[in-house]
């Protein structure tokens, strides 16, 4: 995706920069274990969007840079926290924080990038960051106890599919796209604008997500296939098949068994496959998609908003 | 300690309901699992000093409201993430949230907990209290790496002990007596005298605890003696005994010995005792109690000053 961000690669490197200077603590293990996590790669995507929506309006890159290095840690802080409850052992094929270094320190690590962003955060005058981005961050909390409390249950509905993907992507890069503007001076009916513009790219990035953890090449994607379903966490193709498929009963079933086989996943995958959950989630993403340009009708002509019209697409369209 | 908060009695219980209120979830599970942390009780220092504190100043309990809630809600987010780490499986006598839901909803339970502190935060336009309480999160994490970083190990100067007793305890108390100040409308001058009241005070509270933990009458305690030491938590009268005490290598062998039997936890503190650490350690304590009294002289002379003069002197002297 990084030729989306043309316009602020550059800034993007400061933005990496400042990143690695902020996690360095007195604490030589606390630096240790946020530079393995840095190290370990990432898209940035909230920072760029931040920086992109800020084009949009007054750019100026220092009043940006402690918002767009707080978007990163939070994003981080949530992954490493994933990963204590996840049992993960690698991300990115490199070998997690916690398995390194276990889970205890996992979570300091993750309280620490978090409480490192609100240093940042508190330096905005503008109470909206402040606010945005704590109720954001109370949501993902609620959307990662959503996943565990309901994870291998067969009794869901899409309600409960919208309000997990909701809190667990789309309203951190609401956030992003938001409060980019918001550092910038933009007035509120555009950067409430950019909010649903981000959110709703959110949800369709996430049911993409979801569906791609079922068809993608396993080599591109770079994980086992159908990891989802091995952990017990329903997406859209799952659920919309469990309402479709006539073989629905045995979908359930497998749904709800906790340590499936390979041969398990490859039948829930076939029935899902049977019933058109795949194509069908793809719809929807794609709705997302148009719902979401929509939003930039009556934002700025300036030249980063055909960038915002690039991404939507790309991410209506991405395969891997 | 009750009695000492005789002037705020009726506030607090606005609190403690106020406390309540905030950590209502959509989620079910989530709420369940705050109240059941919020009701096992706790004495709500924190949002005791902040009240207290503003009192001194134009006190209004809305304006002082959110920050006391957010001081205890951070209080309690540490606790419910320090038994994750601890293993704890109770507190106060009371089985801990891990115990009864395990870890991963532990620890989305003190995240939780700490994003709704951020919330009520962001509603105050003066920057100091966000900036101190993030800073004060920021080094409570790297206390909580240090003590595990440093667990079981002899080698560790008094350097490392107030590093982590300061993180642990005394920065939050600090930050709850400046900032219940800082929204009363405090000068600069006063807040900052009151942080550095709080934070002394917090130092002799630490110590205190900590040798109690080695000598209090176990049912009064509430919990089996030599706790820290069982755990590697190497605090004041042991760093002081294995500098003087002629027995200091058998004490390093004990301190080092991560399953102590019964014997060797007695053994440890006999030694300690006989080392005069003890008394050593309380000596400290009181001293602190008597530097944070002095920041107290310039405060205006409002009856809660007293107060504050009271809670120092039954730190000083408290053996339970």
């Amino acid at each position: 995706m990084l030729d989306f961000f043309r316009q602020v690669r550059e800034d993007l490197e400061v933005v990496e920069h400042e990143i690695k200077a902020v996690v360095q603590s007195r604490d030589p293990l606390l630096t240790q274990t946020s530079m393995h996590l840095l190290n370990a790669g990432g898209k940035r995507l909230r920072p760029a969007f931040a920086l992109l929506a800020g084009k949009l309006y007054n750019y100026r890159l220092e009043k940006l840079l402690p918002l767009a290095v707080a978007l990163e840690l939070i994003h981080m802080a949530s992954l490493v926290h994933d990963d204590v409850v996840d049992d993960s052992m690698t991300r990115r094929g490199t070998p997690t924080v916690k398995a390194n270094w276990g889970n205890k320190i996992s979570m300091h690590t993750g309280d620490y990038l978090f409480a490192k962003s609100l240093v940042l955060i508190s330096q905005y005058e503008n109470p909206v960051i402040a606010r945005v981005l704590a109720e954001t961050s109370v949501k993902m909390c609620e959307g990662e106890i959503h996943q565990i409390s309901t994870a291998y249950s067969a009794d869901q509905s899409w309600r409960d599919y919208f309000y997990r993907i909701e809190r667990k992507t789309a309203l951190l890069i609401a956030a992003s796209c938001q409060l980019g503007a918001v550092a910038a001076g933009a007035p509120e009916k555009d950067h409430k604008r950019l909010r649903r513009f981000g959110h709703q790219l959110g949800v369709a990035f996430q049911i993409t997500d979801d569906v791609l953890d079922m068809v993608a090449d396993q080599t591109l994607l770079g994980k086992p296939i159908g990891g989802d379903l091995r952990q017990g966490i329903l997406t859209m193709p799952v659920i919309y098949s469990m309402e479709k498929s006539p073989r629905r009963q045995r979908l359930r079933e497998l749904v709800e068994i906790q340590d499936k086989t390979d041969d398990q996943v490859k039948e829930a995958i076939e029935i899902i496959k049977e019933a058109g959950g795949i194509e069908f989630s793809f719809n929807v993403a794609r709705k997302y998609i148009e719902k979401a340009k929509m939003n930039l009708t009556f934002l700025p002509d300036r030249p980063v908003k055909q960038t915002f019209y690039e991404i939507a697409d790309f991410i209506g369209i991405r395969r891997f």
